[in-house]
C-alpha cells in the first residue's frame, strides 16, 4: 500500500520540502502485509514461504496469536548447521514472545524507525492487544513495518 | 558514521520540522563501511564474513575492482541446494557487474533510496569510476548505502 503523506512543496527554494512532521505519519498509514506461518510448519517450508512472499522476516502464530518471529539471518544460521530442516518446526528456532519488539497502529512512523535502529532488527510486527477468555493479554498481528517500509516512505516524502 | 543533516527545528508548530531537502543530503555524507571479499573465497567463508560483520550484502572484488555482490537471500537459496559451499567460490554465485546497481558520493540520499526501492535491493555499493592502464572503465568501492542507512537517516532527521 502506498503511504499517504501530508506534505507541501515549498515555493521558496527548489529543494526545500515542508511537510507534516514524520512524527505525525502513523504506522497504520504505512504498514504492509505481514507473512505469517504457524509454529508447526517445518523450517524448510517456512524458508519457501520467505521466498514466495519475497520478505525478510516471517511472523509466527499459534491459535491466531503472535508467538514468534524468524529472520532471513536466523534461517541462514540454521541451514549452516546440522539441523534437519525438513523435520524441525519453525517454532523451535524462532525468537519467542515476549522477546519481540512490536508497534501499534497509532504510533508514528518515526517511532517505528527509531525502534528498528535501536534494536538492530529488520522488521516490526504491528499488533493489537487483546484479552483472551482466561484474562491473558495476547497480540493479534495486523501488519508490519520494515526498513523497506521506511525507505519507501522516505522516497514518497521526497517526491515533488 | 552518523549522518550530518542540516535541519532547523521550526518554532511554528510542535511537530513541524524544516530542513534542507533530503535531496541535498549526499551519499558521501551518509555512506557506511562495506564488507568486501575476494572472488575466490568459498561460499561458506563468505557467509561467515556476513555474520562477523553483521551485514546483509557482501561486495566482491577482484584485483581491487568491484566485480560482484551477494545478498543474504542469495546465500540462503544456495544453502538449500546441493552446492558444496566449502569448495565453491563466491565468485560463481554472485551477481556480476555490470548487473549491479551502484551510486556515487555526490548523488543524493534520496536518489539512493529511490534506486533501492525501484530495483528491489537491500544495498547499493558507493563507487568511484577509474580508468585502468589498458583504458577499461572499472569501479572502486568506497562505501555502501543500505535500507539501514536510510532508516537511520530518517531517525536522525526526526530528532529534535
Amino acid at each position: 500500500a502506498r503511504p499517504k503523506v501530508g506534505y507541501v512543496y515549498s515555493k521558496k527554494g527548489q529543494n526545500t520540502l515542508k511537510y507534516k512532521s514524520i512524527k505525525e505519519i502513523t504506522v497504520g498509514e504505512i504498514k504492509s502485509k505481514p507473512t505469517v506461518v504457524s509454529e508447526d510448519m517445518s523450517i524448510y517450508d517456512s524458508i519457501i514461504q520467505l521466498f514466495i512472499n519475497d520478505t525478510g522476516t516471517l511472523f509466527v502464530e499459534n491459535k491466531g496469536y503472535l508467538t514468534g518471529a524468524v529472520s532471513r539471518k536466523d534461517f541462514l544460521k540454521i541451514t549452516l548447521g546440522n539441523t534437519d530442516i525438513h523435520k524441525v518446526p519453525v517454532g523451535i528456532i524462532m525468537t519467542r514472545m515476549p522477546n519481540i519488539i512490536t508497534i501499534t497502529d497509532n504510533e508514528s512512523a518515526y517511532e517505528a524507525a527509531r525502534r528498528i535502529i535501536e534494536h538492530e532488527i529488520d522488521s516490526l510486527p504491528v499488533v493489537e492487544k487483546v484479552k483472551t477468555e482466561d484474562g491473558k493479554e495476547m497480540y493479534k498481528i495486523t501488519g508490519k513495518v520494515s526498513k523497506t517500509t521506511i525507505t519507501r516512505l522516505f522516497v514518497e516524502l521526497g517526491k515533488e
